[in-house]
């Protein structure tokens, strides 16, 4: 079997790459600048931005490749499944060449919610995020090392791939402003959300922050349910997800370079009925993006 | 006048030297470890912790002070108004010596949606934060210095000041746990929000977090309205609101040192009806605790 890497020096690219090191398959690398061709490649991972991916994945399909694509490009496709192997693996069965890897934080927080969403299944839920820079990649993570010295220095450093300083400071997600001010980072998680879950009925309002973290976000979510429950029974479901690990107060350091998405602090929103505070921590370059898309392919491959 | 700041070696009560810097009064500054005498003090600033405030605010009282505590000690004392003046400053009529400040993220999320309230009904909000380790006092802005640096040169410092590492990482507010899993700085902001706003039928759900930011607070509020309203007429009561500064996207760093609270992001929730996201931003030891006391003692003496 062969398989390529589009992206392959980025952040996500470099833990594919490590995800992959033990698979007998032969591996081609590509970065987003060379000249490619998929002839003869089996499978290709997209971690290139959703321009890029929108132009090479029809010509790997000329070439029967299959595409397993973490960008935004056809993740609202109806044609396209869009995949978290453990909550709606059912969904690669339909694919037509192309299979979508979900937004990172959609993901993380997902994976803690599927199984409550299955029993008493959610209304709405109400989202702020913790998020890492590494969501910008390498760069992120460079710029945030490089701002942190400076400011300890004493010296000003303009950012360069965020629109804000990063060095002890937050700020609203750098996707891009739609019309009602949502960023697009906060619509995906309501409409991949639904996607995923297989329910658009679910109603999804977030606010994606960047925190000075290296690559793992968190996420506070607040979830009503359409059903009455336990609080003991929730923690219950949580902590029998697969791919979750319960933990009372997980960190970012928790959950760095960890395949688990880690979830805690549940408690029953003493507000309102039926409802949970969670809050949920992963590696975002891990589950929230790499390692999603190789679980993606171990299932296609395994099938 | 003769004014005493108690723990006037703390952040706070560095901020309150400052701001008390110009005035005429005769100012008598003690440490938490100070034996102190209230007598001949007309007014005194109390910046201590909690246990220490109870022992000293009722000997104070005797010798006829008026006191301003920081405080939780007098915070849910119906015969002690908790004040800010821009919202409740009427309520400080009623004091019998002793007027409590407000917890510093509630302070910072009830500036903007103060106005709000007022003119639509508050009935709900679900809030996370993203707090400054300033509220710690000048031991967690060092601590976060310190673990910083000590991460850059990849030594590991194991955390003193709070009980997880503070640097690249972001953790649950320190505060006690209570018996249904929220910690005591999330209570505070529901059961102080209905104190100021004076209407206990409003309910404030809260994930409380540390961030490794140095003095600001930064919340996220989704509030549900009893009325229904538009977008721009909540924007225009925020903007002319006294004390908030209107801004598209605040950060930490824009409202460190700054005496106003920033707030931006507003957004109508796409999920409900009468239903606001907001984010503000606010210096944690200036409205969020010294120049809240000193508005406090300027409206008491200007009466």
């Amino acid at each position: 079997m062969k398989i390529a890497i589009v992206g392959a020096t980025g952040a996500v690219g470099q833990e594919l790459l490590k995800l992959l090191q033990n698979s007998n398959a032969e591996l081609v690398l590509f970065d987003s600048k060379s000249s490619i061709t998929f002839r003869g490649i089996d499978l290709a991972f997209f971690c290139v931005e959703s321009a890029l991916a929108k132009q090479l994945i029809p010509l790997a399909l000329q070439s029967g490749t299959l595409c397993i694509d973490s960008s935004t490009a056809y993740r609202s496709d109806p044609n396209v499944p869009l995949v978290i192997p453990e909550i709606n693996g059912h969904a690669l069965q339909r694919h037509q060449g192309v299979i979508a890897s979900p937004n990172c934080t959609t993901t993380i927080m997902l994976m803690p919610l599927a199984p409550l969403h299955r029993k008493f299944q959610i209304k709405r839920i109400v989202a702020a995020t913790y998020q890492a820079v590494s969501g910008a990649g390498v760069k992120g993570i460079g710029e945030l090392e490089k701002q942190t010295r400076s400011y300890l220095e004493k010296k000003e450093l303009a950012p360069e791939v965020f629109p804000y300083s990063c060095a002890f400071n937050v700020f609203p997600h750098e996707s891009t402003m739609g019309p009602h001010g949502y960023v697009a980072e906060e619509m995906k998680m309501h409409e991949e959300s639904r996607k995923i879950l297989e329910d658009e009925t679910i109603g999804v309002t977030a606010t994606c922050v960047r925190v000075p973290v290296f690559r793992v976000h968190s996420i506070a979510a607040n979830v009503e349910f359409a059903s009455p429950f336990e609080k003991t029974e929730a923690i219950s479901l949580i902590a029998n997800a697969p791919g979750v690990r319960w933990n009372n107060n997980p960190t970012p350091l928790d959950a760095a370079l960890q395949e688990d998405v880690f979830c805690g602090r549940v408690r029953m929103d003493h507000t309102q009925p039926n409802t949970l505070e969670i809050w949920a921590v992963g590696d975002q370059l891990l589950k929230g993006a790499a390692l999603n898309m190789f679980q993606i392919a171990e299932k296609l491959c395994l099938k």
